[in-house]
């Protein structure tokens, strides 16, 4: 079996589950132990029967502040669900809470069965970090365990995880790259210094590249994702909904502002649907790649699952590596979803410790009363945060699948050494989010076009960026970052192309 | 005869001479009648007789305070001069001054000549005002009699005064343009304003076509006037004189900023010599214009004469026009002159009335002790100056040559509708000219880059314009606009390839 071959339930002896949120709706904090009772989730019972059919032994290790494997299992019995589990291991028993594996390793060790050839599914990142660390596979529960599996024998960890995973960046070679390209544009025949921003540019070019000069940023590609976001429904936005499918069709037709602006600068345009509510059945294999039909309302509940956030972090990645591998050289973060404003903002508040009325802008024009419903929006999806949440249950709990895509695009690209630029207020989040999950890739970005939305200068100043373009454009879809790749191409030939001042005393 | 044949002394019977500084040396203004003393021009004597020998009829027109036809003769009699001279006629004889025709009127009926037969000859721009109230021919005097008649046999009132004179903007057609851009914007498939500046910008180019959508800006052509500057000799740059034919050089051979800069978006250069002090014989016909070896110093005396000045607005608006004539749908000017932020500060604030310590910048990296002898050399050469002057007396005083010439390539540009992208603070200066000379023209042209020279500034808000991009660059050459242009082609495809919200709802 090699690394590249993708996982599959005949090289599994066991799955463990999590519990809570797993394999039955979890109680609400602080509910007394008396008080509890077991809501299973759907078709698990069915699915774990069909799992032991197939001949795979089932067990659950699950965190709790009293419980006992005897009390778990007497809580599960009366739903049919503790005959189906071979064991029972809670953190109680081992003394140890996630993300320790030590409860995993005890329920392996249990089994007599090897970490390598088991499965743990769960709902939050440290049950992720418990398999990690106990050296099991590891899966997000979806929407039911037959598709978490099935999910997990195409996807295996993930074109996301597997671009982190394979990433390790060279600073010495980067910073390297940077200093000969800032050497170089001091020996040009050209005052030290006068093409100002250019030349910082350029030295970002090159140490994203990791060589000087770095290759030209061209041809370039524009990612469009395109999402719904249930929080829509509580008003936040006067555009309907149906307006986002429109524009995916358009896009795909060509005949959208980003298409308009992509033709102008010699860019390509690809429309992604990774969450539109409305059907698109017109879309190729290569655009139709849905998650869901838009986000649950974030203002009532989490948008997305964790397994929903992972599969759309995997298809922006997937689409930076399509990209790149049919020849781009430079990638662009766009998108398309009616309220996405919203989850942008909410995002930016909760990773920067902004309140909701600081991030909350007009978008695509709200009037008062529209924007009093968005922070109210915000300010209850930010109630389920803390400072303390890991970045990408921030980013499941407030979506939306458009701005996971764009992060795992971002990702995907920094990882391969090819440029990103990044558009406006949606962008800035997705790469706000991206820069948690995986820190140093926000200095690998480039920021095209300052948004005239508070929330994008916020993230912008957090990620310590400065935009190159500021038209006072407010469109999305990648407009502002498109007009931005001249500059990167100019700034590459003024490292390639230009005399030094050494040619000059001699000519 | 045409209106399009050019003039020639055969069709001329009369030549009439304005007398201070064209053909003697001009006495100080307040100098006492009784100390007057006349130095006659150079080669005055010889090329008058050899017009009188040619058949032409000689007389002279000035402005003096108390002298009248036998004073100024008297005084000219000891030079030879009076003897060559039929008529003789001055202010105090007719009871007016120029602009005022009377005096030329009254001399060309003491003649008998008709005033389509006459070249009146002058120094003054009010001479110019004259002999147009009266209808004859004029031309500034050039270094030498013959030579200014050589130049007006071979140019006639000069490309650029034909430019002007056939300009008749239609103002009404120009908004009506405008309008209809805007409204168009308001009605593709996006939220109202939400593309910002590349809105207007897309309804400027409208108004400046007079046509909506206007066609597209493209391809785009980069003219590179080249010149020197006398007052280089009074230490206002570390930098040597050499390297602007250097720089020219590298401009013809494709090496320069400009030209990688160019390459990016799609854009040619063409370098053109129209006051390099550096002999450049490797350069083709298309960019060998020189006027003259570099201005004067204008710190010491008139940076060139209005001859001179009229040759280098003529070169620009020539450039315009063949760049034109060879498929140039939009123009950018660039320059190229060691020293030439100290004439365009000056010409700034001659035209703004700022004072020099305001208008200094530090140009391409000047020292304290450097920047001390530039604002003294613009002080100097404002004390010419008052707020009365004609600007085209304040352009030849002040200098330089390339600046005349993009100042001709703006105006070639406009009068022939098509749009004319504006580089840094030499290009503010020479718009802040034309658009003294020739008002409307600043509202058709467009800042594509924000000097941080702090005269570039003060032009550009005293036109009331404003830069697309502000990327600290400070090279000149035009870099900075070329990296504007993609933003004009962008403006313009939003306005012809996108959708409408009606094809949206319809779709």
């Amino acid at each position: 079996m090699t690394d590249s071959r993708l996982p599959c339930l005949a090289d599994i002896d066991a799955v463990v589950f999590d519990i809570g949120d797993t394999l039955v709706h979890a109680a609400r904090p602080g509910t007394a132990v008396d008080s509890l009772t077991v809501d299973v989730r759907p078709q698990v019972l069915d699915d774990l029967r069909d799992l032991a059919d197939r001949g795979v032994r089932l067990a659950a290790v699950t965190d709790t502040s009293v419980m006992h494997e005897a009390d778990v299992r007497a809580l599960l019995e009366p739903a049919g669900v503790s005959a189906l589990l071979e064991v029972v291991v809670t953190s109680c028993d081992v003394g140890a809470t996630k993300p320790d594996p030590l409860s995993l390793v005890t329920c392996l060790e249990r089994l007599g069965v090897a970490p390598t050839r088991a499965l743990y599914i769960g709902d939050r990142v440290i049950d992720r970090a418990a398999a990690d660390a106990a050296g099991t596979h590891f899966a997000f529960i979806d929407d039911t365990v037959a598709h978490t599996i099935d999910r997990w024998e195409a996807a295996g960890p993930g074109t996301f995880a597997a671009a982190v995973a394979g990433w390790s960046p060279d600073a010495r070679r980067a910073e390297g790259a940077r200093a000969d390209a800032l050497a170089r544009m001091d020996a040009l025949a050209k005052p030290p210094g006068s093409l100002g921003r250019l030349e910082a540019l350029a030295a970002q070019l090159a140490a994203i590249a990791g060589t000087c000069p770095p290759p030209l940023p061209s041809p370039a590609a524009v990612a469009v994702f395109a999402g719904d976001h249930g929080v829509h429904a509580s008003g936040v936005t006067a555009w309907p909904q149906e307006i986002t499918a429109a524009m995916v069709g358009m896009m795909a037709e060509g005949r959208a502002t980003v298409n308009a602006l992509a033709s102008a600068v010699g860019a390509s345009v690809l429309v992604v649907d990774v969450g539109v509510a409305t059907p698109l059945p017109g879309l190729d294999h290569r655009s139709a790649r849905r998650v869901r039909a838009g986000t649950r309302d974030l203002s009532v509940e989490p948008a997305m699952t964790l397994a929903e956030t992972m599969a759309a972090l995997d298809v922006g990645t997937a689409v930076a590596n399509e990209l790149i591998d049919d020849g781009a050289r430079c990638l662009v973060t766009g998108e398309m979803g009616i309220a996405n404003t919203t989850p942008a903002a909410a995002l930016i508040a909760a990773l920067t410790g902004r309140p909701p009325v600081e991030v909350a802008g007009r978008g695509a024009g709200a009037d008062d009363a529209t924007l009093a419903r968005k922070t109210a929006a915000i300010e209850a999806g930010l109630q389920r945060h803390s400072s303390d949440d890991h970045p990408l249950e921030v980013l499941a709990s407030l979506g939306g699948f458009e701005i996971a895509a764009m992060a795992g695009l971002v990702i995907g690209a920094v990882t391969r050494a090819v440029p990103v630029v990044i558009d406006g207020v949606i962008a800035n989040a997705a790469l706000l989010v991206a820069e948690r999950l995986v820190p140093g890739v926000a200095a690998r970005a480039i920021a095209g076009h300052r948004s005239a939305e508070p929330a994008a200068t916020i993230a912008i100043e957090a990620l310590g960026m400065h935009a190159l373009l500021d038209l006072d454009m407010r469109l999305g879809e990648g407009t502002g970052a498109v007009l931005a790749l001249p500059l990167l191409e100019a700034a590459v030939r003024a490292l390639t192309d230009v005399a030094t001042i050494a040619d000059l005393q001699s000519g």
